[in-house]
């Protein structure tokens, strides 16, 4: 018996909202980071989902290009994981339409993501596509046979349902597809600006890997702190405060002065944010210098969505072929 | 300004149910064969629209084949409009991916055609790709830029909606699209040997294109006739009797013989269906032998098919170019 296990397949994905964030950084890609050694992992721009909710298409292949640059220059490797659009690989879309029998309408307006997705954006009158949100996912994790996905809580029903079409397809013509497992790892979300328990850019709230020291500085001087502490000399409560939540992660090795300094009084807000400023900025420092790498050098990157786009065709063809195959339609 | 007008352009479909009936060739297939001179015509084996009712696909491809053979043996013509499989053409799932986001869940909801169908078929539970039906069926017309489709009066609504995502689309995106028009043609509709308004494989009361004298001979003897003449010189009633609506569809030349004959009750139900049944094997025959020719030759069926699906995805991919620059999807 070999004792040479093949690496298990990972697929994740992000819909290209442009230049990412600090909370898209704590959110996902440093989990992504994490596993790209440990597992087969990939990519996927997830242009067409954009649509689901924004029929504006205009800015989807610059959103697309600067959320790439964005993966690669917090270090996202794609030797070892190819990057690829949605939109490009047509294999998405047939094993969608093959999905879309698999599971019942009943089923997806169950979907409470979907339903809160709704409810957020104020869409009164769903568009089909939206509703079968899910479905779409679910070729794209499936088409490249991906064992698990790392997901935030919310998105654990949308894995269920793919689990569900799997077993539905498996069933009906034969084993072919894993069923995903959901990777619930530990996923500290960073909270916005405005203490808002969501960083998000369409909230204003939010601090982008792009972002250099001066803009970072200027950004953290109007963030939320503890209410209470209104003077320099007033102690505060680190445990309410967003900057401390912030110094938590990007400021490791003060934390424990910074917390003493808040507390006694001794460390003034603006002291704290201009100390977690310059340390936020620290982290982004190497960021920012590859980015202009990649920005300088275009021809780079979309060689790299090329080669991505290759590797993930040529997968998702083999597993197309499997299908047909399976269901004996040619 | 030149006169030449460029041909108007048809889609015309069927789902593959493997040999055709008289049914489809009096409601669908002699009209198609009468619009392939004037208009430039494509005709889809709707192979995956199969899947919105009966998952089991192990029957399409040769389901296909044997339809299409029947399309050929008919006289529908390779040479002047392509035959092609949805399931051959990735276009179709593309387009109706882009589809789907143009149509509200609501408005799906709405369609009594799938309504009816869901009803009659005891499906309780709809699949998502089922209630989806109207919008791969508007990517299969669009796809071709279809200005008209030759339906029944129940598929209006599916048109009406292929209309509206036209529209939607051309708005959004700017005028790319015809808004297709419905082609109620004057279809009389074929009655089944029991008398059903409607004749149909899975009904057991059709005649087959395929079907030789003998067997066309026993269909008809069990035909249902005027239940109030019981004895062959009983006075008939032509206009209740299923045969004598045969008669006035592949027996005109004989036609007032056979009403006085069947009123005045010389003409017996026997000697009556005799005829019909002679009659309608003088014209199944040409379609038969050219039957037996194809199935003799069936390198040469699978080649129209090859080509007609290379013609086919040719413009498929042109119109697909065209969406994606209108979308600035790359």
């Amino acid at each position: 018996m070999s004792e040479i296990k093949k690496k298990k397949t990972i697929l994740s994905g992000m819909r290209p909202t442009g230049k990412l964030h600090l909370g898209h950084f704590v959110g996902a890609l440093e989990n992504w980071i994490k596993l790209q050694n440990e597992y087969q992992n990939y990519h996927l721009i997830a242009d067409y989902h954009v649509l689901t909710t924004n029929l504006d298409s205009s800015m989807i292949y610059q959103d697309s290009i600067d959320m790439l640059i964005d993966w690669l220059a917090a270090g996202l490797d794609p030797e070892k994981s190819p990057m690829f659009r949605q939109s490009q690989i047509k294999e998405h879309t047939e094993l969608h339409l093959i999905f879309s029998m698999l599971a019942t309408v009943a089923r997806l307006e169950r979907n409470p993501t979907v339903k809160d997705q709704a409810r957020d954006l104020h869409i009164e009158n769903m568009t089909y596509g939206h509703l079968g949100y899910p479905v779409l996912q679910t070729a794209d994790i499936l088409l490249y046979k991906g064992d698990a996905v790392p997901v935030g809580e919310d998105q654990v029903p949308h894995i269920e349902i793919s689990r569900e079409i799997a077993r539905r397809f498996n069933n009906q013509y034969g084993q072919t597809f894993p069923e995903p497992e959901p990777m619930l790892t530990q996923f500290s979300r960073l909270s916005g600006l405005d203490g808002n328990a969501k960083m998000s850019k369409s909230l204003g709230n939010s601090i982008l890997l792009s972002d250099d020291r001066e803009t970072v500085k200027a950004r953290l001087r109007k963030a939320v702190t503890d209410p209470l502490k209104l003077r320099k000399n007033d102690p505060g409560r680190p445990e309410v405060c967003l900057v401390f939540s912030y110094h938590k992660k990007f400021n490791v090795e003060e934390i424990n002065e910074i917390e003493n300094g808040c507390r006694s009084g001794e460390l003034g807000c603006v002291d704290c944010k201009l100390k977690c400023s310059s340390k936020i900025s620290d982290f982004l420092d190497p960021i920012i210098e590859r980015r202009k790498y990649f920005e300088a050098n275009l021809d780079t990157v979309k060689d790299i969505l090329k080669t991505g786009e290759e590797i993930g065709r040529n997968k998702a063809r083999e597993t197309m072929i499997e299908v047909r195959e399976k269901m004996q339609i040619g």
